[in-house]
Formats: structure tokens, sequence, C-alpha cells
């Protein structure tokens, strides 16, 4: 089948979406995730008992898709296994489109059935060049216009991460997490079995789309690998990509053949294959937020030598082991910089091998410490410990302001990383505090591990990125 | 010099505190931290513009130790450190119990001052026979009784925790970072250069106390590495201990000279002496409370087969990957399990191969599910998967107060992990879950990967323990 991008700009930002099938056993699902979409939002259903509910949500009903007076971009459909090529067939002749199949239960339930009923559906879809995006899947998020996986999604807010998901769980998830981080959506898609358009299909059409600056993707499998890994490499010439590859043990191989049906490839070889076409690789939800989040707001990566400084005592060693254990190094500083320090850092509670540990008066000294390190041609990259702990908001304040400027005025990669105690009010003021550092262009990592792993990644990219355009 | 445990036991359950030199400019941190000690509260302080702040906060300020009335349990010295070895001698001629040095300024700076006051009170107390704590710490936490290192702990409660760091920062933390995890403190101590009583002593204390179920370690390098690892053996055959290793890099190393001024061992060597006595590793202060947590709320551990339930689609993908990546086996049921399932479990939009995955109208039958994973022979631990983002906590509270149920009913050991977003909303719902879990007996753990770990490491508890029985 040829990809149409004409059909996939119109079902990502449709003018006109059409649910078929949503009942009140599942609270109206996908007319209520779509309740801010800024289009016409149709619904067809033939059940009577439905009519009131559907009528209450102020939307349309139609008990046939031909009925829709409008050109369909895009439909969601979630309806019984059973119906679904009966749909399919109207939505081929009415011409959606794109139509999004959240019905599941085929091929990954290994039933008879289910794969006989995938098989119909590849089938039609095929004959007709249909856009059939799933089955068993969340389908479209574009925050933007107001196309929405889950009623508990955002909208109104354009951000610059593609994300391509095959689990609907973790495109929601992700979409949550990411914004709650400081990382917003331009346009997401949870793609479940795949069927028709698969991870490469949706990967060169975000290549192209000029609003997605990195691309994110949680895969379980590919269905043509060979092609995949074509596509990955075309698109990671144009604009980072970071992948989390689901069923990377056995235990998870056997988990993805009953949620998607997808085929496992061996850990090691993915990651190195992903490397090879010069994406970046995740472990898991939260590496692809972090990863994600320092290739968007950092400064290109040259180098992997890192000066810490903000810690005390324990939580400077806590950090150097952390970013040594990332394989990142945290090296010595210059005789210059030795010697400024000496001229004026209290030693007593305090210390500035690198980290430099500020848990004593010198943290009034930060706007000083931050541009000698800068200054210092040992370091590559800078960061800075914060705790939303700290008794006083106002030095608080002076130090972001010192780092924001600091990191205005500097070539070097500048980060921070502040941990939060497992307590709501502590999580607020985390917040407000990550909030002000990235405003200022300096991305902020929840844990020292969490950050000292993005920094490394960030500089596999570049590395990965400088040594394919000499090749 | 002799550790005295008729000392240790007066400045760990003091009946007096005295406070000596504490002022307005450190905000009279340790006055104030000492504000819920059920016993009698001093000052000892000589500069008159201290007095009315000292007063304000009803303590009765002496100009001398020599003058308090009473025998004294425990003396925290706040002063700067050219007076640190004249209040030594004030100690020792008072008689004392033990002192904590919070003044710092010693070893740690490498400076000729620091290193020869650090020798002068060094030679003092092993004269006397003195036990002094620190110096450069933040010395004692009993709950029970309110002595605190700082006054952001919480005082009142008692919990099974002894806490030996040579961190305060940690100390503090861990305290409070613990406690937020439904694990408490029974007695702790910061005792940072460690230069009269260092880590084996206070382990061998910790060992005999019987408040005290489970011990945790942040150390930066004992002083006697030999003793050290003869005490660990002998306390870990008496009670589980857990230890995180500051330092475990070159980076690390070098920001523990700085710190504490303690000697670096290489971390693979340390890890196997630490598993040769029978005791657990941990990597950072995440690992140490969750270890820490699993092996106090866990039944023995006595198999790698983990059965796991409560996830949807992406989410079992993802938690049969974390528990195979920590080590673990997540294999197939039985045939008798698959046969039962067969019989009324979905499969459309859920599966059962292990995980099972109840994203569907299965969560209903969590009872049903959970009876069967519990009867299976293929099966030695069942971990529940929830998340704070349910819409209904009615079916939240049904599957909780199953799987409480069902722990009280088998001696398989069961864990739960609850993600959380990062938001102070879902936070507090996450905490809320959390305590009915934990208040049930099942460790509850906030990611994937930190459950994993947290079981897999208790397992290596039981199997060291069992082998060494059988040595």
């Amino acid at each position: 089948m040829k990809t149409d991008f004409a059909k996939l700009d119109r079902a990502f930002n449709p003018r006109t979406i059409v649910v078929v099938g949503d009942k009140g056993d599942n609270k109206y699902l996908w007319l209520t995730a779509q309740s801010e979409f800024k289009g016409a939002l149709y619904s067809v259903q033939i059940a009577p008992q439905e009519f009131d509910g559907i009528a209450a949500l102020g939307v349309k009903n139609f008990t046939s898709l031909m009925d829709v007076p409008d050109p369909i971009d895009l439909a969601i459909v979630s309806v019984p296994r059973v119906v679904a090529p009966r749909v399919l067939d109207d939505c081929i002749q009415k011409g959606v489109a794109a139509a999004h199949f959240f019905t599941s239960g085929f091929a990954e339930t290994s039933t008879k059935e289910g794969i006989n009923l995938e098989k119909i559906l590849i089938e039609k879809s095929q004959a007709a060049n249909f856009h059939l995006i799933g089955p068993n899947c969340m389908g479209i998020y574009n925050p933007r216009v107001g196309v929405k996986q889950s009623p508990i999604q955002y909208s109104g807010i354009a951000g610059p991460i593609g994300l391509i998901s095959q689990s609907g769980t973790h495109a929601i998830n992700f979409s949550i997490e990411a914004h709650l981080h400081g990382l917003n959506i331009s346009k997401s898609v949870s793609f479940g079995n795949g069927i028709i358009l698969d991870s490469a299909d949706y990967l060169e059409y975000f290549a192209q789309d000029k609003d997605i600056e990195a691309i994110g993707i949680y895969i379980e499998g590919p269905k043509d690998g060979q092609r995949f890994f074509r596509v990955l490499k075309e698109t990671a010439a144009r604009k980072p990509v970071v992948i989390w590859k689901g069923g990377r043990t056995d235990a998870g191989s056997r988990a993805i053949a009953s949620h998607t049906g997808a085929l496992a490839a061996q850990a090691a070889v993915w990651d190195a294959a992903v490397r090879q076409c010069g994406a970046v690789t995740a472990a898991n939800m939260e590496e692809l937020i972090d990863i994600l989040k320092a290739i968007i707001y950092l400064r290109p990566v040259k180098g992997d030598r890192v000066a810490i400084t903000g810690g005390s005592g324990g939580l400077s060693v806590a950090v150097a082991d952390a970013f040594a254990e990332a394989g990142l190094q945290v090296p010595r500083l210059t005789r210059k910089s030795y010697d400024e320090f000496a001229s004026f850092f209290s030693l007593i509670g305090g210390g500035y091998q690198n980290p430099v540990d500020t848990g004593n008066a010198n943290s009034r000294e930060m706007k000083r410490i931050l541009s000698i390190l800068e200054a210092d041609d040992n370091i590559d990259n800078i960061v800075l410990l914060l705790t939303a702990r700290y008794k006083s908001m106002y030095l608080t304040d002076q130090i972001i302001n010192a780092t924001i400027d600091m990191r205005n005025s500097t070539s070097k990669p500048v980060a921070a990383i502040l941990s939060y105690s497992f307590s709501a009010e502590y999580m607020e003021k985390a917040q407000t505090l990550i909030k002000k550092l990235q405003d200022g262009g300096i991305p902020t990592f929840v844990s020292l591990e969490r950050g000292a792993l993005a920094l490394k990644k960030t500089l596999e990219y570049y590395r990965s990125k400088n040594s394919q355009k000499t090749e």
C-alpha cells in the first residue's frame, strides 16, 4: 500500500470527525474525548437506547455513516469486532480519509475468529488503499485542534514532539507525563496492531512534518524490519528520534504477543541497529521523556566532561557517582579555576574539587562559581543541583536567575537536577522551580540518575550525528 | 577505644541534652531541632547577644557546661572549630555520656589547621575514652523521644529501621523520604568524619538494639575495613543490613575526600565483600528505602518466579521487561491455571499469559485471578499493578481489598506497584492507595523498575541467609 500524506494530513488535522459505535457503557469515551475538538463532530450509532445519551453531549447522531453530510477526515470506530468489516466498507464507500479502529479482539487474542477478522480488515483496506489506523489502539492526538486519545489529555497547546506508540496506554501516559515535565506534543498516534499503516509509515509522515522537531517512539515490533530501519535512518538524519522498544526480554516478548501480536527482536541486536541509524535508545517511559527533553532544550553536547555545583556533602558524592556510572566524566578543574576558588571559597562545609559543593555560605556566590565553571577548559557541560526543600526561596531564585543568565551567554550545555520528595507539597514547589528553569531554557530532571542518563544519551545523539556527517 | 553501650544508650535515649554554641545566625538550628524533645534541654552559650534569642525559645542558658545541674546524656556541639577542643575538655570533665560535634572544618578540608585540630580531638577523646560522634555531622535522631537532626524531621513515631549514615544530608533525607514511603526510623545516626565512634561501632550497637528490625547504612569508607566487615557479618546474621556505598566511582571518591575524608574502595570489591557478609547492596537512596521496605514487609522470598497482574496492554509488556531485566522470572503459568482462565477470562483487550493483563472487564474478577495465581505451582511471588489514575475508586478499593485478603492467607510474598504522575493531585491519590496497601502488609513501590529491584534484592537476601545457614 502507498501511504498518501494528503490523507494523513486530513486525519491528523481533521475538520470533520465521526465516532462510530460510541455508547453509554463506555461512558461515550470517544465523543467525550473530542469535546474540545474545534471542527465538526458527528456520531454514528444504530442502537436507539444510545440516542439520548449522544444528544445530551450535543452531538448529532446518524444511523449510517453514509448519511453524514460533510466529507469525513477521521472516523473513530468503536464497534464490536464482528461489525468492524461492515463499518470499514462504509468508510471506504464514503471516502473517509482515514479510520482509527479502537475495536480490539483480533490477531492479538491468538483466536481463530480474531485472526480471521483481522485478515478481512487487511484485505479490504489493501484493495481500496484505505488508511486504517490500528486496530486495537487509541488513534490520533493533536492537541492544537483538540483531537484526543482520552478525555484526560490536554488541548490548546502545541509542542515540538511527535510520538508514535504501538501502545495506547503509553501514548496517553507519555502525553500527560511529558506535559507535566514541560514537554508538549505536536502530534501523536497509537497504532496497536498496525495492520495497514505501520510504524514506518507514521515515521515517514512525521519526518516531513515541519511542526515536529523530535520524534519519540514506543514500538513492540515493526511489521517490516528492513523498511523500518531504512525509514528510521532517513528520518534520524533530519530530526532526533528516540526509541523505546517494548519486549526487550523473553517475558516482555510473550506479553507483546498477547498485546499487539508483534514479533520480538533480541534487545542487543535491536539497540545496535537503532544506533546504527543515528537514533537513540530508551529503556522505559522516563527515559523517553527525559532524553527528548534534553535534546529539545540543550545546546549541542560536544563532550562528556561535566561540572556539577549546588549540592552539599553526601549529595555531591551521590551526583558524582551517578554521572560517572552513566559514563560521563566529572573531571578535576583547571589550575586557573582552583586558584580562583581558593581566593574566596570557604572549605568549611564545602569543597570545589568538582562537584563544587556549596552546602554552605558559598551558595551565595553561585554567579561567580558558574562563571568559573563556564570558563573552565576541562568542562564541556554544566549541571546545577537544586532541592525543593531549600529554606530560602530568595536564594533559590537568585541561583536560578544566575544559572539562566549564564546559560544565555554560553555555548556549553546547561542542565539542572531537582530531586523532590514523595509529598504533594514538595512536588508543587519542585514544579514551580522546574518551570522557571525550563522557561529559561534549562532542562531540569527529577533525579540524579535521570539527569545523568539524559545528558549521556544526548551526547551519544550528537556524536552519532557528527560521525554520520563525516562518513 | 572500647565502645560503652551504656553510654550510647544514654546518648540515643537521652533524658538531658545540652546544645553548646547555638546561635541566631544559624536560626538556633540545634535548639529548634530539639523543640519536641521530651527530656530536659539546656543551652550553653557565652555570647551575650544570643541570650535573648535562646530565652525566647524557652531554653535555659548557661555560660559554662560545668554549670548545667543535671547529668548530661548528650551534648550537641556547634562551635567554631578552634573552640572545639576546649568544649571537648568540658564534656570530658562533666562526664557527658556522648557528644555530637556538628562543628566541621577538620581533616575533610585537607588544610593543615583542620587536620591538626582533628588530631587534638582524637587524642583527647581516646585518652578519656570519650564517646565523640562526628565531627562534621548531624548526630542522633530518635523520633520516639524527639531527639532530631533537623527541625523538619518527625517525632512521636517509632519505626523498625536503624540508619547509620556518614552523611547528614542523606540521614535527614532518608528519614523524610522513607517516612513518606511508609517506613519509619527507630534510631539514626549521622557520624561524618567518624574519628572516634565509627560505622562498626554504631553497627554493633544497633545489632543488639531490640527495637531495630533492619539496618540501613550510607557509608563513604570505614576507618578499619577488617573490623567493619567482621561486625557486618555478625550483624547480618542477626538482622537484615542494606548498604549504600558512596564513592563507587573515581569522581565520587574525589567528592568523598572533601566530604568526610574517607578512603574509597573499588566498587566491585566492596559489593562482593558486602554480599559475602550476608548483607545487601544498594546503589542510591531510592534503593536503600525500597529494599528495606521490601525486607520489612514481605514474607520470606523463596524463589524468583513472579506473577504480575493488574496492568494493561503496553504496561504489561513494560512490567514483564522490568522484572526480567532485574533478573527475575515472569514464567508461563501451569496448564491448570490456563484452563481456569480460559473458563471466564475475556481476551478482548486482555491476556493471561503472565502478566495477566486486566486492562478490560477482567479487572472485576481480581479476586478469582489472584486466587489462581496464588495456587499456581510455577509462581513464587505475586505482584499487583495499580495506577492512581483509575476512574473507579470503588473498583480500585475492591482490588486492594482482594489483594490484602489473599496476602493474609498465603505464604507467598505479595507486593504492589503504583506508578504516579508528576502532579501533586495524583501523588496525593497515590499516597492514599499506598497507605492502604501497606497497612494491609503489602509493600508498594512507585515504579516498575523500583519494585522489580526491591523484590530481586530481597530474594538475594534470603538466598544468602539460607546459604549461610547451611554452611
